[in-house]
């Protein structure tokens, strides 16, 4: 069988489908034979109204119900990493992707097909380019291009979250806080000054700023702001003039990308503070009923996202949006990642169940 | 003229001279057109028995004196930087290499050809690569393969000092001082440890360290330790489990290598401390008498050298040696470097006077 060849099963066994997906390559950028056998697949549904977007897919109910519910995962993975092809072992999928997200892609294809007439209208997106630059994401493109094919009431992300629902997401701000010296010789160090010594008390701060919580609809969000580099060197015989700390705050989705920003320069006050990235989170939007209603369905408490995700993507567009997948979201990026076959079949249960309620 | 021909006249003018050594180009490597120029000048020279080591030379009197004085200067410089050829302005020769240090070469090879009968033997070395990786240094090839050629009661080295004697060198090390942690995502770096975070204490300590002062000889060696890099840094999304701070301290030449070592390691018990090199100074050796006589006859303050220089390598053979050479030593491999043409008379004057005084 070549590539050009790949038919989907969708509707079949969702183990065997997940694993169908794994075995397609898909890195970032080259996503197109597995972007046309999801098409494809799709297409022979009579439900559901088919569009291509770069080597992104969007199928649509038209039933002209009261609410539109919008279900997106990405279909690229990060390279691979001697973890392919897929292997079913102990209950669990193994391979590139099965975890971050072709498990979650897998609960979304099989749902589009086998519920033919769901009580919500359903806008299902498998999109590309997740794990690349943000400029090349496929939500994002579509967002520019076809803002329309994402309205609705609540988007779901198959973003794994171990089953739970984890609501909205954080923001994130990065930023280089830039300590001045000045330069001189090793052997008389008095002439000039240390950047790397005056460092100590950027570092020192950032070490006594405690976490900070954040309620929003019950939910915890739970800021921290935290250096992940420290840049300063000239040559092994010269005091540096110039130390680079480079700071990365999450942030709660209720604050805006501004006041991320106040927050940080507030805390280096004396210090040249460049901002490189700014986004905002997502809210969670759970008092809404299409959300509401899902989370009776799932029966589990919900909890706030704290990485940030593509659900910032849909709240930018003005549609409250939540994580649901299957996986565990820490075996993301890692060569042994896999979905647990249980959350396979409790999230396509919970999402099938819901779409079908009265 | 082609290289192949350059002819220098070292008993003709100081001045013309230090133009024509900054005008041939010497880059460490690349001495070999001016090492055969400067043989060729000495073994013109008939009461100089010379030999040639790489493109080093070695030229010595054999008068039977009852001391011997060791005078040398490296031949090679630094990359060129817009500086060539030499230019005569204002009384000073601007040039690449014309204070570090063609110009302390030009007073040592018209000393060795136009004093023909010194009160003291004088052997002059003129040596290749000083500018370049310890290893290739040709003062210590000589050292390795010949090192009768470097024994005498005391060794002059062409250092620009302003004319000043500045007596021995510091000794210096290098370290690695570890700071360990454990990763985690900057969503929840609580479940990490952040070693940037922890790397403050170090940073802080050597802020707060003062440098502390010994006095050998009349000379005052002042102690430092600077940190001279701070590395950490995984991703922009995780919190580093390893921050580096490479520290480096210029200690007394009284200090062996060992209780160098032994003072970063008390400073820092608590963490991994790689040590990555560190090497001897030089006592001063001003006592001496024919150290008392120069310094006598230049009736200057000597002042301790506070830099390494390649003194060390003759205070390890057991010979005392001090930095006497024209030029200001802070603009040594900037690309304006000059040498005053007072500091090549001044400095030709004294060491011609010292060597045939009786």
């Amino acid at each position: 069988m070549t590539y050009d060849e790949v038919v989907l099963q969708p509707a079949a066994d969702l183990v065997e489908l997940t694993r169908a997906l794994v075995d397609v390559p898909s890195e970032s950028g080259a996503e197109g034979v597995l972007a046309d056998a999801v098409e494809r697949a799709l297409r022979a549904a009579p439900h559901l109204e088919v569009e291509r977007i770069g080597h992104s897919v969007v199928a649509r109910t038209a039933l002209g119900r009261a609410e539109r519910v919008v279900i997106a995962g990405h279909l690229d993975t990060v390279p691979a990493c001697g973890n392919l092809p897929s292997r079913l072992v102990d209950g669990r999928v193994y391979g590139l992707g099965a975890c971050d997200m072709k498990g979650g892609v897998a609960v979304a294809l099989h749902t589009a097909v086998t519920v033919p007439a769901p009580t919500r209208d359903v806008t299902y997106v498998f999109y590309e380019c997740e794990e690349a630059h943000t400029e090349r994401n496929g939500l994002g493109r579509i967002a520019a291009e076809r803002p329309g094919l994402l309205a609705g009431d609540l988007a779901i992300l198959m973003e794994p979250s171990g089953g739970l629902v984890e609501g909205g997401c954080q923001g994130f701000l990065t930023a280089d806080v830039i300590v001045r010296g000045a330069r001189a010789h090793t052997a008389r160090p008095w002439q000039g000054v240390n950047a790397a010594h005056r460092a100590a008390e950027v570092l020192r701060r950032l070490d006594e700023r405690d976490v900070r919580d954040v309620v929003i609809d019950g939910l915890v969000y739970r800021e921290a702001l935290s250096a992940v580099a420290v840049r300063a060197g000239v040559a092994s015989n010269v005091v540096p003039d110039a130390c680079l700390v480079t700071v990365n705050l999450r942030f709660a989705p209720s604050r805006s990308p501004k006041e991320a920003e106040a927050l940080v320069r507030a805390l280096f006050p004396e210090y040249e503070v460049l901002v490189t990235e700014v986004v905002a989170g997502a809210l969670p939007g759970l008092a809404r009923p299409a959300a509401a209603s899902l989370l009776a369905r799932l029966g589990t408490e919900p909890r706030a996202k704290l990485g940030w995700t593509d659900v910032a993507r849909f709240a930018a567009a003005g549609v409250p949006a939540l994580n649901l997948g299957p996986g565990d979201p820490s075996l993301a990026h890692t060569p042994g990642e896999y979905v647990p076959v249980a959350e396979l079949r409790s999230v396509r249960a919970a999402l099938g169940d819901w779409l079908m309620m009265a």
